[in-house]
């Protein structure tokens, strides 16, 4: 998911302490004497303040929500533990669930991607954080067992990225997790396997899936991509778009943004389709559809965005001409087949980070980007605003189920509601400056909708 | 629908004869020496019959259909009756079903929009049509029941324009109707009808709903909008689209269309909008969001796009600069109120057909297009492609009813399965020369997909 | 030219009275007591202002000079004839004439164009006239006599359009020829005409070329093509352009303008030149460069934009395919060798106004527009906007040779000075609420330019 | 220029050498037994030959004139010495040249951009090649006199970037430079000390501008600049471009290029302009044409294109909103008064390389890249078809002024011939495997053009 992403290049900022010193061994106290938490330097935390605060002018949508709520305070009660990725915008989220009246315990879903600094000013500002950059693998599981299990304090709610944290308080603390109010996550691993959960008839909480939200799969797929298919090809390969030729394999939203910016920027893009329905909104929009096989010996860059494997084969990879440069921007790493490129006759040669030049017998070169892994992830960053989306679709989801009336959700996997969805999505149009027309009685009457909305039905994508 | 537009326009090229016999009071007989049948001239069937050659040149999708299909005749044996528009596209879609097996007996689903020439030759290949262009109110019902009430044979199956046919046998042939396999109905007023008499429990027939079918909602909105929005606004008023200022109310397909045609062609573009996803939408893709009344005063074009009443009120009107265009092209008439421009201070000046100047006291002219209706029924054409899709749709529709196993519709209105959507996109793809490609075995088991589709859920749009 | 195309139009609307007698034979008389004119009917005159007014609506440009210069009154002194079409636009521009101190005697440069409600209305409003629809030959040079030919009155000013007018002056007049103190010349056959006149040093005085400033030729040529090319596509063959296959010959100012259209419209367009330069720019905005015989096969559109002859010859002819659409936007008629299908074994069938099928024996039919003549002056109109930029050139030409100090121009073809081209464009600027920036002392002294333009050398396009 | 931009990525890359002695002190000799050269470190010709390799793949153009030309030889007895940055791009021309027949000597043109290792591998092909990276002022002349100042051997051409070199020669070697054959100039600042040689009637040679060739400067300014803004912006703020409101000033080859790209990316741009013809473009295109003051309240981003100086002030820079991002794509380091920042109560932060947040007394922050100098120089590299471009360029005009005829050109400062600009452009299309069409005999003649070019007049842009 794009937050590893964003903590993997925040993370390379952050000094790395010759603190050799395992934080688990120190003894550390917070300026008003708490020493509930385990970060690598509390000293940091004035450093991580001022990257929270600068994330926070990006992520007016949270700020925004914290004035909105304040008075209500709709959190209030809420016991909160979260396992996510903790950086200066993770910061922001559960900093605003704080201000929404929740008490939040914190841990880190990777053993990465801590911005240190953040986590010391947070533990400084009283949320109770366990997480430091370069955890084993048993600091990674005491960090979230020193988030659940206390003495005097039960968590009702859980936030997770990847279904650990879950997994942990199910298996480890079944009293506990029976009276979880709601599961929140927010990874494609992690809702499958509340889906396991579920069709196994074990999944006692209402979990909600805000990874499939539609304004955040807008962001993360469509308008991230139009933009950091750019970035990616340019930070590695320095190449020019203008007139390259470039085959996309895949027209699905992943597909549509690379296209639009590709083409816009003067390349001729080709596409191939397995699905009739996609292949004619490609002609439709002014893309020749063609097979792989049509196209692959004069391309300039060849693009997978399919979610399926084995798109690129080695076969298409011995026709490719000189140069040409081959790159993944789908759902997972298993769309060009790389492994069938660890073969004796060629030669790999690391040009530069995540560039390879794959080298032919007869010379010939091919630029594989990332080793066929995700050129957004690896290759560019994420912008913040597509990170304020994900964290506002987070806070409202935890609003949600931990306000919905009794019987609203069922132990069940839920999609968000339309109208948070909705929700989520006008908090960020002020970024825009951009103005939103109420409906008038009439209209909302004469249209049979609600003058608060949701405005279109639930499967409106 | 769009039909109405096509043939409207069809019907203008046919020469209307002298003869002002009704055809009703006509003895005439075929070359085959058939009478069961009703047009106005079937002398004219030649000329009708080269209209048809000319539309099966665009409509290729049915003529792959007949070859594809023609071995089985999937229609065997299916008795249709079909109240459409009766023009040269809706004669090649008649034609297929006979080629697929079927029996057709058809009659016109509005009184003016008979292709006399079509009729005459549908009626001299063979099929009896009931139909002639200037029908009166009372020609109307007998010509539809001319087409069912015959002794030796009874219609098994209903193709439908609006709900008339429909209703008609419902109520006047009820065990005829009880004996129906399927009903296929196209416009949203007929569908509109058979879901309230679902509702009602006095649907004892499955229907299927093709109006709402993904590939033919692109066509109709997104794709001939894009179009039609600039042909709508040149043939009416010659205007220059570059620098244009135009605010575009409702940033749905429709609306996508037209700000993606002006903003190409260099106009500069604001939205409206009610829906803050939507809304957000438009700012990605680089639109200003504004009400109305922001940005009134100093646009050159207004349109409006949202299936809303009002949208545009006296108030706006009032406000507009000297000049300004004012069109619709929203699902109905109401989005302009038209009416408030009926008083006695204003001067309605009417400049060339379905071009009118309101004018102010103070000379100030706003220029209303179609009078607040459709721009793109009024004033431009529909490209036979986009009626192929609705025919092609509709062809599919009466096959998977009339062949569906026992059980798999029950008495309900049905959307079209996602398989025979994309059946539909797949079959047009060849005017584009596209080619698909298609899934491995192991691809299609990664994906855990059937080679053949569908590809996607029956809610993705 | 353009006028051409709007009069034609224009003239379109003008009822052709029954009256057969000849304005020559006919005497009519103003309402203010002069016959010093001769146009079909005096009486049409208040219908003829009414246009007038509507187009000085959309010619602010001239409405503002007439403002701006009113004060100075800088034609005061000038007797200007004029040969140009007749249509509400050349009388806004000539009344601008007059309202800056000349006086005028016109005629029309074309025999069929004059409509003959502005000629009235004009004659009506004291400007001599000679000019209606349908002239003979000898009506024509009899009119642009009766222009010329006065006892009392000498002119001192050409505008011209064609080169008729300053042709007959020279031969019949040439002492009135010597004293002319400047030509205006609109077309590129009068240019021409000028321009082998001063090589044969026989022009004995300033001529201006206004055809080539650079604000008309942007006008003319990219900004309306972008436009007309699908106003002109769309209204003789209601084609939907998304997916088409187009190839454009030619990629000058006009073929970018009907690429730029088109792609946006999601066709797919391939370009063929000759000139590398051309080329490699069609190649960096996203365009394949081929040659003709690469894609004749395959695309469902050929439009010429060269100024080259058989470009589009009957080898090309007969390998399109079926339905394949051929036109002509460039800047002669010679592109497309129609000739060639002049032949037996080919039917050609005129299915509309200015769309013929020419039909092969295998039955094949090829879409040929307006003969092969100019697309977008036989099948589209001309906005008002882009005479706007003609006209007010002419008028700045006007004012610039007649206030010219002695020895500025010598008896020599000009250009536009570089200064009025750009005054052109500033009169325009208001029409789009555009704001200029004005340089400041400081700046203009570090650009080594003056405050007030030139800003560009001439050499600049 | 952009060159010294390539050279200086390029060199980050070069590992700097722990041998601290200066080249000039030590004694080096290559394979072949020569020690005519000076460079670092001779043993690293091996890596150096690689990088040449892999800038011989994009940089086909010049490849290709080594086989067109060789077997002419059209350089034979060109005796050259050349003052550029010594890249590998650079050793492509070079080695071209020699290929060609020339003789060459080289030295650097910047104390800094020198890639050892390609000055190893020149010197051990044996190039007589004078600049290591780091060099001192002294070090500097030093090793232009090398170049220069043989007894065996004299000059007959200069390719120079800067004019040091010909200033040296001018001034040191009188004598050699009235024998050189011509001067071939790349830079601005090196033509304009030509210009003004020439004007003071100092210039004894011929010398051409290659900096104004019409394919070298679309290149470089619209093409280049059109992926450079979205390079240079992503790299140093990660900003999202997508509904971004950006002003940028100046509508130019640059701002064209600007506006382009972020327009298609989402974003809405406004233009300011002190020139109507180019404001009007705007218009046309799409943009608004404001006063800076008019939006810069409102701007995420401010983009100066305009060649001038002062465009943005203080007093633009108070009113800025936070997080405001300010950049320079013009000619020079002029543009924004960046000194006016440099008061008391304004805060800078450098928050990483090139970036700089100025921070206002209230706590706002304007995001400032590369303290106003080029942002695609600074911050994004230049695609190596760029950099070949304009050496095969300066590879046509050495050969040009080389061969011409005795008279052809005078002791003046000439454009590249149309012809030659036409030919780089050809010799570039195969990169995109464009097909010119070729004139027939009846079309040259009718176009009045010789079959090979030049297509266009001289002032054709």
């Amino acid at each position: 998911d794009l937050f590893s992403k964003s903590l993997f290049l925040a993370a390379s900022y952050t000094d790395s302490s010759d603190d050799e010193a395992s934080p688990r061994d120190k003894t550390q106290i917070n300026s008003k004497g708490s020493s509930d938490f385990c970060v690598k330097n509390i000293k940091q935390a004035e450093f991580g303040r001022r990257e929270i605060e600068i994330a926070e002018q990006d992520m007016l949508a949270l700020i925004a929500l914290r004035k909105r709520a304040q008075g209500e305070k709709p959190l209030a009660g809420a016991k909160i533990v979260g396992c996510t990725h903790i950086t200066a915008q993770t910061a922001v989220l559960i900093e605003t669930l704080v201000a929404l009246g929740a008490q939040c315990r914190w841990t880190a879903c990777n053993i990465y991607s801590t911005q240190n600094e953040v986590a010391s000013a947070l533990s400084e500002a009283g949320v109770a954080v366990f997480a430091w950059k370069g955890e084993s693998e048993d600091d990674f599981w005491w960090c979230i067992d020193r988030c659940v299990n206390m003495e005097d304090w039960q968590p009702n709610m859980i936030l997770d990225d990847g279904g650990d944290l879950t997994h942990w308080v199910y298996k480890k603390y079944t009293n506990v997790f029976k009276k979880i109010r709601g599961i929140v996550e927010e990874s494609v691993t992690g809702v499958h396997r509340l889906y396991q959960l579920s069709k196994a008839g074990k999944l006692c909480v209402p979990a909600m899936n805000v990874n499939d939200s539609v304004t955040k799969q807008k962001f993360d797929n469509l308008y991230c991509c139009r933009e950091s298919i750019l970035d990616g090809l340019k930070r590695t390969t320095d190449v020019m778009f203008g007139g390259k030729q470039v085959v996309i394999c895949g027209y699905g939203e992943v597909g549509k943004g690379c296209c639009a910016a590709l083409k816009a920027l003067g390349a001729i893009v080709y596409i191939t389709e397995i699905d009739p329905i996609c292949a004619l909104q490609a002609c439709m929009d002014g893309f020749r559809v063609v097979k792989l096989n049509e196209v692959i010996r004069q391309v300039d860059v060849v693009i997978t965005c399919t979610g399926n494997k084995n798109v690129v084969i080695r076969e298409h990879l011995d026709r490719m001409k000189n140069g040409c440069i081959v790159c993944n921007m789908g759902h997972s790493n298993t769309e060009i087949d790389v492994t069938s490129l660890r073969t004796p006759e060629l030669t790999w040669e690391r040009v530069r980070s995540q560039v390879d030049h794959v080298i032919w017998p007869d010379g010939k070169r091919v630029v594989l980007l990332a080793e066929g892994r995700l050129l957004n992830l690896s290759c560019s960053t994420v912008p913040t605003f597509v990170l304020s989306i994900t964290a506002t679709t987070q806070a409202l989801a935890l609003i949600e189920l931990y306000n919905a009336p009794e019987g609203r959700y069922k132990q069940d996997v839920y999609l968000l509601p339309k109208k948070m969805d909705e929700y989520v999505a006008s908090l960020h149009l002020p970024s825009f400056d951009a103005h939103l027309t109420e409906l008038s009685d009439e209209q909302a009457k004469y249209l049979g909708l609600n003058k608060n909305g949701p405005f279109k039905p639930n499967y409106y994508r």
